[in-house]
């Protein structure tokens, strides 16, 4: 049987590998949520990701089976893999995406930096935590959250009342996860991807720029980033996805702080909204390079095809109707721009689509020595984000 | 109604344009001539492109109609006009396609360089052209030639008796079409786009390398192409794409001679092989500028991403079984090659595939003065289609 790759999850992540797939002729199915997914192209079923039956239905119809989010509940990741399913990601690696708590001890194992973090059950646990930490601390829910959801800033324990109640922790039997307030300079990305026979492959470290928790710009390569910084952020991500034991892309999103040092955000075991910019910025892609990594094939260059790349993301985008004469007027405004579309329909503060924009030669100067090429297509991307209706 | 494009003909052509159309929120229907076709993903109905009723019922789910191939007859394409569908290119352009003599014909008004010819309808005819075009001459089926089949080379009119006995030119009721045997130095492929709107956009000239009438290599830009050479190429690619009314890609394939001018070979009214290297070595690839074409989208930026790039088309390819391993054999030979699969059965001398490396850095040095990053990317591109099993 040749490849088949199985995809759970219908959204744009699912739906940016099926180019890739189509090039490299991987047979790939998609497991979607609902008829209208952005994945739709290549959806084979429909139905509920959290239903063993209907996984394990899915399942039998591919040779690999990988995701397009981290929502499979471990029950189900678990019986696919004792019914001798190739799940990639495997269960016990999609456990630290999925929960932040496994998450932190594992980095912590591992000597990775991370910023000071405690479980709290209570909220005299917190406020100790928070007395401890500069009067200030992150709490998460340490499953479920994405997007700036389940992530609140605190001074008092008092203003995570409702999460910390009783009947609210049911959900959490382990607690919550308390974090310092890392005061960083910046966030960046730390993009790789790993095979299942160990090989291993990252891009340039990348900046993100979030705004209430969603990322709305990347730069790569990381401007004024020095080789030592780009060097620690390699390490980490390597440590993880071995120690760990990754299988496809992993996002490593980083906090750097004032003096320079790197601390562990957030993990993502899947094609991420900081690697987007290599669909056109880098010689092979995430979606290419998630596609080679589950299937175990060897990994694709990770090189620049530019100086820098930029990417920024279109939040909110046209209402449904002004859709075509949206895309006609971004496409004129710069025709070297790349625009990716998910086929999602308007809702406020929503990803859309995307905008890429690749500048300067590849193999040309660091992009550190020659910052006006990232502020140009900065502005490049953000005109033609701003054409697609971009809020 | 958003945007849906309707393509007839469910080829490595159709397959390719999957991924762009993906990309650029496009929904993307194919009228597949059988089951399990290349574009099969995006294959909403299967039925026979020259049935007039088939063709007008796919028509009728889709806002534009374009192609795979050339070969909907003109009554069909007539029959799709007058209801109104927008069939793009038209069927006016596409005749020229179509019709070899038409061709030659239009060229010839147009005042464009092309080799001698002539119709010819018996043996007489044609030893006579023979005699006065230095001995030899090539014999060309007016229609439904490709990849070499319909063409001979002759040096006299018995060679072709076949094609010439009456009941065969029932086929061709306007005769056959005979050509100098021109002297070229090489083979060059201009290709392009225009948009209804009449926006025009080409691509750097192109070098291909053909055997036994099938293309085997492309290299871009072509080497040693001084600027009037490239001018002259463009010149001719504009005044047909205008002349003719073309809509979406257009592929002029150039003789040059020994003296260095140029003539016209062939015409394609479609994303052609010969452009191929655009997917990975341009800003816009030939697929993406052909639905942006047909769409009357604005035309996107065709500067290449590199120095240069080779493609070289894997023919044959390895047997059923075989595919997976070849694959991960191909990949692991070099990690910057972009490997393009069909999804097409082993058949002798069948393309199944193209590789593509990209080589040196975009808006670097002019090619013809660095052969060396040519000859470099040729060998690393023939190697990764050896090892997919190109004969």
């Amino acid at each position: 049987m040749a490849h088949v790759v199985g995809v759970v999850g219908g959204g744009q992540l699912a739906r940016m590998m099926i180019g890739p797939a189509v090039e490299l002729g991987v047979d790939i199915r998609v497991l979607a949520e609902a008829e209208g997914a952005p994945a739709q192209l290549a959806a084979t079923m429909v139905g509920d990701y959290r239903d063993e039956k209907t996984v394990r239905e899915f399942a039998s119809t591919v040779t690999v089976l990988t995701f397009d989010h981290e929502h499979v509940p471990q029950p189900v990741l678990a019986s696919l893999e004792s019914d001798g399913v190739a799940v990639r990601p495997g269960a016990y690696a999609l456990g630290f995406a999925q929960d932040k708590i496994a998450m932190r001890r594992r980095m912590a194992e591992l000597g990775l930096p991370v910023p000071a973090w405690a479980v709290v059950s209570d909220e005299a646990q917190l406020d100790r935590f928070i007395s401890e930490h500069g009067g200030r601390a992150v709490v998460k829910l340490p499953v479920g959250g994405y997007d700036g959801h389940g992530v609140r800033f605190v001074s008092q324990a008092s203003e995570v009342a409702d999460w910390l109640n009783p009947d609210a922790l049911l959900g959490f039997p382990q607690g919550l996860l308390a974090e310092e307030a890392v005061e960083f300079t910046r966030e960046l990305s730390q993009l790789s991807a790993r095979s299942p026979s160990g090989e291993f492959a990252a891009w340039t470290l990348a900046e993100s720029v979030q705004r209430g928790g969603i990322c709305v710009e990347v730069v790569a390569p990381a401007p004024h980033a020095d080789k030592a910084l780009a060097d620690e952020a390699y390490r980490i991500a390597e440590s993880i996805a071995s120690g760990v034991g990754v299988v496809g892309v992993l996002a490593v999103e980083l906090f750097e702080t004032r003096d320079g040092s790197l601390l562990i955000n957030e993990l993502a075991m899947r094609p991420h909204n900081t690697g987007h910019w290599t669909m056109d910025g880098s010689v092979t892609g995430q979606f290419e390079q998630h596609l080679r990594a589950v299937l175990d094939l060897p990994l694709g260059d990770t090189a620049l095809t530019g100086a820098a790349a930029v990417m920024v993301n279109v939040l909110g985008g046209p209402r449904p109707g002004d859709v075509d004469e949206a895309l006609a007027k971004a496409l004129s405004v710069d025709a070297a721009a790349k625009v990716h579309w998910y086929g999602k329909e308007w809702r406020k503060g929503r990803k859309v689509g995307h905008v890429t924009v690749v500048a300067g030669a590849r193999g040309g100067e660091a992009v550190s020595d020659s910052i006006g090429v990232v502020m140009d297509a900065r502005e490049r991307a953000r005109t033609v984000a701003r054409a697609l209706g971009a809020e």
